[in-house]
Parts: structure tokens; C-alpha cells; sequence
């Protein structure tokens, strides 16, 4: 087969079959492809999007081109839940643990950060000792025995995703529906869960800034999961505030441990934690433990509430090479020299508290990364005390800066500041989930 | 500047600025973009063509992005006559030294040929000697000497052509309006001339297939190149059937000479011979040489009987290499063993020559090239006695085959035989110009 009658096809509006949009992802796999002639091919797919069915074949494609994980052995159901990344989403972190006490099995593939949105790897790189270059064997050999593993190395998983991305991160041509289905889907297809729960983020500190694109990137998701043979749900989720109390590595492991151990939560901390519990609900019923959300729901709280969740984690930290016991991990988590609080300027309510500013902070702080290679500072962040529609008092604290000295604490509480906004009026507390498919 | 935002303006259907299509000129000359942006833009840029005031830029951006040839202190008017190539066409050969002799400087690069559209360059080495390897310098100082100067050559003008037109080959972008005017124009600027005629051919033996499609282009040719500031003429010329007799390397050069020194000429050879003197006469109208139509062919038919195109072509030839004289340049052509004849197979009159056919079965005989890197034979070839219109008699001779061998002239006899159409009832004589702009 020639690529360049497939380039025409797209061009001028395809469709392009599946043997084309296989031949396309073997090829960008095996570099048979230049790539000047898959960024023409990628533009013309920017420009005449696939349809669900030809996102579908790409995706399958993609999932075929390299290594496929296959969980053959481990009991069902085969599980993989993921979001699309917003400011403080440490909910991975809670919910895997949950999960696998609940009898499902998870094998997760997870990224690191870039932008406002965290990654999962490096929070967990916070505690001293975790692995997160797990090979698939031992991935494999992890799930068999606890029923979860997590790790951040995908070698050879769906190679020609990462060709294709890192193309698309260059030509313009990230910000295409289709496109951005297919990378996401074709990894986890290839890590080999059947059942797969995405959250979809929504609003500033999210890639999809507004309601309408997640909702449609969401909608696009399952209909191509569906095609592609996956169990998929979905739920759009809010991202205009950040998630929960703390935003920063080190910071995010504290709160989820505070989640898993029944510790004392604040107002923005219980909003996470309804987060967590309303997405394991969710995967409870799409994985079909719970017959519906109200088992669900309760099934997620009787294992939060009951410490098998907890102990699931420390089952799971302690297998991939960090401290032994819960209490362990949060001795040995690194804390910032520097904390310096951030008050209430005015009496009100939170109005609005910018995701996309916050998460900047953060970065500026030490604790993201501008380009790829930066080093983080994992015991830097900003913990926020007073979600959106909390009524505060003048002078109250609505927030603490951890930083590395003075001069970045100074910057970081400015910022802060500015990302709040203060109502001489009752505000409504947003709703969570704002869809689901 | 960076390319990327570039890129995101055509994709979204532009515009680009003057500064930005510069930009894209100066990095693809210097190999600072790379070639997977540089793809990407072209296949926005064919989904949302560029403005005439775009695709100037471009044209203006690609000529400053290598030498360009000043041809200060050479006699003005300086003209460049181009054709965009069809089967048969060798009227630049008889052009250049006619409009030399009519106090025209000319100074042309010209290319090898592609397809089914044989190359004046190719033709041209059909004769011992001639050189088509000519310097800017020599160019400009044989100009001097003798008022024209011919060369294959073009190694450091608009090199950001030779980039983006190797890429858009590659990537399903050829058959864009605004991208072959910008490559066309470029070239013409960079070479030096003020005032350029152009020759778009339409038809099955040239580039653009329809009239509709070589109006556009012409169009679009005119508006850009005065955009650009050229002094621009555009005939839109007939390529259904072969141009004249003779289609093969030196069998077009006999009959160019047969014109240029007033033999006696067949009816297809007369048809030539007129599109010569038409497209003279608006070359010498534009270049201000002629006040009007009626002026310009009574002085190119005085510089074609007088005989002074012949001595001018004389000069030519010997100043780039070649014999010395026009008999010498005839006896000097390589002639094909075997000839075979094609003859009517019934009474009627001609009403089809499929040039497209004839062109491919020249070809076939080894006279053009199949992949770039074919060696010719420059003897083969076909000759046509009867354009479409003619009266002829079953067994009159339709046609000569020049070929290597029997086998050879076998095939092409059969092919030349099903690409010839006779009717029943008279056929009209088909226009030679279809359109001027």
C-alpha cells in the first residue's frame, strides 16, 4: 500500500477505510511513514475530522502497532479508569485503591505533568521509593497478587501514539476531537482493560476550557469506545476551581492518604473526597459489582469508611517499593521550608477560584514543569480552604503557600490572591459532575 | 518568529501576513523549519487556498530566497516566455531567437521534462555540443553579445521552491492554484525579467486537463503576477491534440528549425508554426516592442521570412556549444534506425489525437522518462501529418513512428493507431487560443 492515496482521501474530505488507517499507524509505529507525509495527512484530519467509525479503526490501529498487554490469568473485571488532568486531580491516587478493594482489577499506565495539569507519576514519585517503571510482567505479576498496579513507563505501548502525538504537538494539530480520542483511547486498549471510566475535566484549569468541548470530546469518546468494543462511561467534570484542598506533589499525596484513612477533612478536601466516591460509583456499576449507583455509593463507603481502602494503599506502596505503612509515607514526605498564608481581603462568599492561575502558581513555585525536562520541587503547592460558595470572614485563612523561600512565597500569595474573587453575595456551590455519558 | 502559529492561521483559514509567507520562504530555503511543519502548512494551504495577495508574498518571498539575477546594463525590454509544458511543444525553441531578433533580451532557465510534457531543456541536447549548464554569469554575458541566453541550470534561484515543491509532491498538495503560481512566478523573478508571457497548455497532453481548470490557473497567474509587480501577458492554448508535427527530442528540433528557416511545412507543422507567431505577437505587444496585434505578427512574420529568427537561432546554438551552422545542426541529429508508418484505416476526416496517449507512446519509445532518473534516447519519436479537421483518405499516411526496433514500432503503431479517431462527417479545425489575459 502507498500512503499518498491515502493523504488524497483525507484531503478532500475521506473517508478513509480501516486497512488505510491500519497501514497509517503501522506505518508511523515502524517510521515507513516519513513524517512530513503524516503531518499533511494529520492537518487534512484536523481539517475533515474521522468519523466515530475511522476514529475507531485508528484506534485499534494505534492499540495494534505495538506491545498489547494481556491480562490473561488475573480475575475480572478488567478495569482502567482516567482523566483528562486538571489543577489538584489526585483522584487516581484514591480511587485505585478503592477499586481493587472492591474486588476490580487495575493495571494503569500514568503520565507525568505538563501545563497546569499534574501528573499522577510524579505525585506518586513523592514518596521515597516508589517504582513507577514497572514492566508489564511485573504489572502482571503486582495485579495478581493485590489486584492493582500502576506504573509510568509504556515502552512499547501503541508506538505509533506517540509518533502521532508528538507530530500533532508540532503541526498545530493537537486540538481535533478525533485525534485526541484516539491517543487516549489506543493506550488503554493496548494496556488491556475492558472496561475503561474516563473523566473528562472541564473549565480553566483543564485542556478543554469550556463545558461544550469536554461535553463533546466526551460524547466523541463513547461513541468511539463503543465502536472500538470497550465498556466505556463517562463523566464530565468540573475544572473551573481546583480539586480539593491541595495542589502540589508532595501536598497531593497527604490529602489522598487523608481521604483513604478517614482523617478529618476541610470543606474543599469533602468535595474531593464526593469526587472520588461518586466516580468509584460510577465504575462500580460500568464494572458490574454494584447493581446500581445506591449500592455503588454505598459499596464505595463502606470500603473508605472501613479501612479496606487504606489498607488496599498500603498494600499497593508498599509492593511498589515505598514505606511499609501509611503513617510511614507521611513521615517521609518532603515538606517546603517556607509557608505563609493567604487571608480573606473582605467578609463574603468564594466567587470564583481560577484553576488555570492556580496551577501556573504552582509551576512557578517548583512544583510543575514549563518544558519537559524541568526537575520538580515535589513539596511545594498552594492548599486552598474555602471552595467555591464557602462564606468567609475578613482576615480569614483561604489559603497557605509552601514554597523554597520567601521571595517565591511572596509571588505565589499575590497570585493567589488574584485568583480568588470574593461575592458581597451568596454564591451557589457549583455541581461536580456536569454530564455523563 | 515561530512557525506554529503560522501554521494555525492557514488551518483556520488564514490570513498569513507578508512577514509570516517570508518567514515560511527564508526557513524552507535554509532548512530552519522543518520539513514535517512545512507539510502541514501546505495541506492547510490547499484546503484554504491562499488570496492573490497571499500567494504573491509567497511568490515575492520564495524569489528573495536565494540568487537573483540582475540584469542590469542588458538592452529592456526583458522578457521571459514560459509554457506550462504539453506533448509536441518546442516554441520556446522557436520563440527565443525569434523575439531576440525583434531587439528582445531574453534569459531563461528551463526545465527537463515530467510526464507525459517533454522538456525544452531535453530537447535542446539533442543537438551535439549545446551546453544547458550555463552560469548566471554567462548567461548575462552571452545576453550581452547576442540578446538571449538559455540554461537548465538553476542551482541557488528560489531555492524555497525547490523545498516546498518537493514536499507538496510528496504530500497530495501538487494541484493547488495558488502553491504552482507561486512556484511558476518565483522562478520568473528571481531570473530577472520585468515582463513574462505565459503559455498555460489545456487539454489530456498537458498539466491541467480542462479548460475550466487552465482559465483558473491562468487567473490566478495574471492577478499574482501583477500583485507582484510583473508586467504579465497569459495565453491559454490548446493541447487535446500534440502541438505540431513532430513529438520527440530531435525530431522537435528539425521541425523548429524547418519554422525558424521557412521550409515547407505540413498542416500540423503550419498549426506550430502559427501558435508561434501568436504567441510572438503578444510577447512583442507587452514588451511595448509592437503598438498592437496587427503590428506585432507583421514584424514577427518579417523576422521568421526575412530570415533573421534563423540567423539569431544560428547565434544561439553556436554561442551555447553547438555546430555552427543551422545544415551542420541538421545533419547532427541522431536519427532512429526503424520507422514505421500509421495509415488511415478509412476515409473521413481526423477528429481526435489523443495527446495524452501519443505523449506516454513517445515514452514508451524511450524519447521521455518514465522516473527521474531515466536516460533518453533523443532519436525516437513521433511524427503527425494530419491535425484534427483534416480530410483524409483510407491508407494516407496519419503518421511516422521513430523507433529502436520492430518490437518497439510495433507497440507504438498500435498505440498511435487507437489514439487517432477519423469520422464520417466533416470535423472543424479546433481554435489555437482559447482564452487571453
Amino acid at each position: 500500500m502507498n500512503f499518498q492515496p491515502i493523504i488524497a482521501k483525507r484531503r478532500d474530505g475521506g473517508p478513509n477505510t480501516e486497512a488505510e488507517l491500519r497501514f497509517l499507524a503501522d506505518g508511523a509505529a515502524s517510521g515507513e511513514i516519513p513524517d512530513y507525509q503524516i503531518a499533511a495527512w494529520l492537518m487534512a484530519a484536523y481539517i475533515h475530522p474521522l468519523t466515530h467509525a475511522e476514529t475507531a479503526w485508528l484506534t485499534l490501529g494505534m492499540a495494534d502497532s505495538g506491545e498489547r498487554i494481556d491480562l490473561t490469568g488475573l480475575p475480572k473485571p478488567w478495569v482502567d479508569k482516567h482523566s483528562s488532568g486538571g489543577v489538584g486531580d489526585k483522584t487516581t491516587i484514591v480511587l485505585l485503591p478503592l477499586l481493587a478493594a472492591c474486588g476490580i482489577t487495575l493495571v494503569k499506565m500514568s503520565g507525568r505533568g505538563l501545563g497546569v495539569t499534574g501528573g499522577t507519576v510524579d505525585k506518586l514519585c513523592a514518596i521515597p521509593g516508589f517504582r513507577v517503571d514497572l514492566s508489564p510482567q511485573e504489572m502482571k505479576d503486582q495485579a495478581a497478587k493485590i489486584g492493582l498496579a500502576l506504573t509510568g513507563q509504556t515502552p512499547n505501548l501503541a508506538p505509533a501514539d506517540k509518533v502521532i502525538y508528538a507530530l500533532r504537538d508540532v503541526t498545530e494539530t493537537v486540538e481535533s476531537i478525533p485525534l485526541l480520542v484516539s491517543s487516549i483511547l489506543s493506550k488503554k486498549i493496548a494496556g488491556g482493560a475492558e472496561t475503561v471510566v474516563l473523566d473528562v475535566k472541564s473549565g480553566s484549569g483543564a485542556f478543554m476550557k469550556t463545558e461544550e468541548g469536554a461535553i463533546e470530546l466526551a460524547k466523541a469518546l463513547a461513541a468511539t469506545g463503543k465502536e472500538a468494543g470497550l465498556n466505556i462511561r463517562l463523566a464530565v467534570t468540573a475544572m473551573d476551581e481546583p480539586l480539593g484542598q491541595c495542589i502540589g506533589n508532595a501536598l497531593e499525596i497527604r490529602e489522598a492518604l487523608d481521604v483513604l484513612e478517614g482523617m478529618p477533612l476541610s470543606p474543599s478536601s469533602l468535595r474531593f473526597r464526593r469526587l472520588c466516591v461518586l466516580l468509584a460509583s460510577e465504575t462500580l456499576v460500568a464494572a458490574g459489582i454494584s447493581k446500581d449507583d445506591r449500592d455503588a455509593e454505598y459499596l464505595a463507603e463502606k470500603v473508605l469508611t472501613g479501612g479496606q481502602a487504606a489498607e488496599k494503599a498500603r498494600e499497593w506502596i508498599a509492593a511498589q517499593g515505598g514505606p511499609l505503612t501509611l503513617a510511614e509515607v507521611r513521615g517521609s514526605l518532603a515538606k517546603a521550608p517556607t509557608i505563609q498564608e493567604v487571608l480573606a481581603p473582605d467578609d463574603g462568599w468564594v466567587e470564583r477560584i481560577h484553576a488555570g492561575t492556580i496551577g501556573l502558581t504552582v509551576i512557578d513555585l517548583g512544583g510543575g514543569r514549563h518544558k519537559k525536562d524541568d526537575i520538580l520541587d515535589l513539596s511545594v503547592g498552594i492548599e486552598l480552604f474555602a471552595p467555591i460558595g464557602t462564606e468567609v470572614r475578613k482576615g480569614q485563612v483561604l489559603a497557605r503557600i509552601h514554597a523554597r523561600n520567601a521571595t517565591e512565597a511572596d509571588i505565589a500569595t499575590t497570585a493567589t490572591r488574584g485568583a480568588i474573587t470574593i461575592s458581597a453575595t451568596p454564591v451557589a456551590t457549583p455541581p461536580l459532575i456536569l454530564a455523563q455519558f
